[in-house]
């Protein structure tokens, strides 16, 4: 099984093209698109779209995620196996988060052209170098036999929680479809409160603490722990991140009352 | 096989992370999306297309339809058991008439935890109640196990004509992606008229009756039996929608001249 | 394998009703979407989204694509057979460019409601007669099953290059996404030389040929052989058709300095 995480959108014919190299070599693989809507060039968000799905696939999925503005420089290509699945895509910080969260064993560069396109292009390693990689771990391949082991695979920075002066400072991961402020924290203490304070950059609000986003009032503000794991700001049935406009990356600062 | 039906989107990775929980339980399942796109908590939107879809699909499919406003709530879960497949979703209305197409034999709520991820969220019971039931269902397990026969389920009240003084009352069920309007008006009385008389809010208009959206002189208003077997307002090569400043929702009267 | 190629786009359930259909007929087909947002009608636009997956795809691949402006009217049903796919579709010129890179052998007109749907609508041609006969296809039925010979089959004007006082005259045949230009122009002349003339309506720029968009400073324009083979202006991390306002279609001439 093979999911797919691009920022390659869904005109574009670039995800096609991957499933039919993938197809190619590997005539029964069950190949399962995550999204392919991650803001272009977005690194950060294209790894908390692989973390948030990665704990709901069977022990060996090759998780493929393809968000990569070095393409054509030296940045490497690699694989990770860690103890429930494989990682594959560009050596920029994408695949980390979600691999650390599963328990990193090794992590190799993609060097061997024998598991590449014949043609490698300058442009597209998704299709050259990317999908080939996992469409021959599905088919059993050993990751060391793509190339050298390495210890120093680029470490993203996001993904980090500070303490300060008695608040936690942490970001904006993801601004989901609904409106939805998905944070990088994660505490229990939420839960045994009723009110939480916030701050976005400017704004200053206060709300109440709740398990669904059906508990309050429409269009009231509400914390909860959403079903990713994270401390979320909602709106029920509304748009927080319009509301108090918030984007994906901003500061966030909260304080348990 | 398993269809999908939601309001999530394709840029959220709700879709992806129900996928995984279908595939982990049953890893042969083929699962194909219906559309994502649904208007968010757009009860009838979903309705409507899921009864587009379902008798496409082969004898056993299993319809999964979220479109879940009251998540978290205490609105049941349910599978209704119809005479050619499963229909798996919240108890809202989004199943009724999709099911009632098809002959439905019984309804079931689904209660039993044991056919549910270990730790059910309150805000997404489309990964953690909904995937597993039609993951399980498709493995062949009987929905009588899933918990108690109902008969109360909630009845949609879309999807109703009247008749007033002559004129057909109904509504505007769906605009499609080319603007075509697509209302809950079925009559074969249709094909042998050549004019139909159309009200929309303040617009009046008198289409010609067609067979064929090619049949008219480019943005000439017609009126067909669409495919879906509704009569639907299009433009050849225009959008209806747009000119008559019609939405989905909208009261439409229509007479036979 | 069947792949489709359509401007239903993904909101509608017209996709998801081709699938049922083809599901119905064969049951173990496995159909992988290559895009649903080609531009309403534009058959250009869907001929070149064609023709960039069809080369990846295995041998026997059945290519179904719909873009058809015509339906319902006297406008054919065909399949194309090459020497290594089949391609399946309106006879208006969209899979022409894509069959020919392949080799034709034979071209059947879809005549035989055999393997039709029962009742074939004058709107939806791609539930009612192509997606049966991708699926018959990939079933295994010889295509010579479907309908007479033909050889006078729809020869689309696009892709053609002209030489004009030392200047190659393209078009833009497809936007990517990222904003890159993607013209008709092939040359292998472009890697030699260092900077290239560009004309698009008003607009003459001299781009940097460039083997990658990394190679350059950002929002720097450069031309340079992309995915697809063909020539194409983009700007490093930036969107070239905004900043020239380019859209398919337009006219570009290209000099080699």
């Amino acid at each position: 099984m093979i999911t797919l995480t691009t920022d390659f959108g869904l005109t574009d014919t670039y995800v096609a093209q991957m499933k039919g190299v993938i197809l190619t070599i590997n005539p029964n693989a069950t190949i399962i698109d995550n999204t392919h809507n991650v803001e272009k060039f977005n690194i950060r968000m294209g790894a908390f779209m692989l973390t948030s799905i990665s704990p709901y696939f069977p022990k060996g999925t090759v998780h493929l995620a393809v968000v990569d503005p070095g393409v054509g420089t030296a940045r490497r290509a690699i694989v990770i196996q860690t103890k429930h699945s494989f990682f594959v895509g560009p050596d920029n910080g994408i695949l980390l988060l979600a691999a650390q969260n599963q328990g990193i064993e090794h992590i190799y560069e993609i060097a061997n052209h024998e598991f590449m396109l014949p043609k490698v292009s300058d442009t597209f390693h998704g299709r050259d170098v990317f999908a080939p990689a996992a469409a021959y771990l599905d088919n059993g391949v050993n990751p060391h036999a793509f190339g050298p082991q390495i210890n120093d695979a680029v470490i993203p920075r996001f993904a980090t929680v500070a303490h300060k002066e008695g608040w936690l400072v942490g970001e904006v991961l993801h601004v989901d479809g609904f409106g939805n402020v998905i944070t990088n924290i994660q505490t229990p203490e939420v839960i045994e409160k009723q009110y939480i304070d916030v701050k976005f950059c400017q704004t200053f609000i206060k709300p109440k603490i709740a398990k669904t986003y059906a508990q309050t009032p429409r269009h009231q503000a509400i914390a909860l722990i959403g079903s990713h794991g994270f401390l979320e700001i909602a709106l029920n049935q509304g748009n927080a991140a319009k509301k108090f406009h918030v984007k994906t990356g901003d500061k966030i600062e909260v304080k348990f009352v």
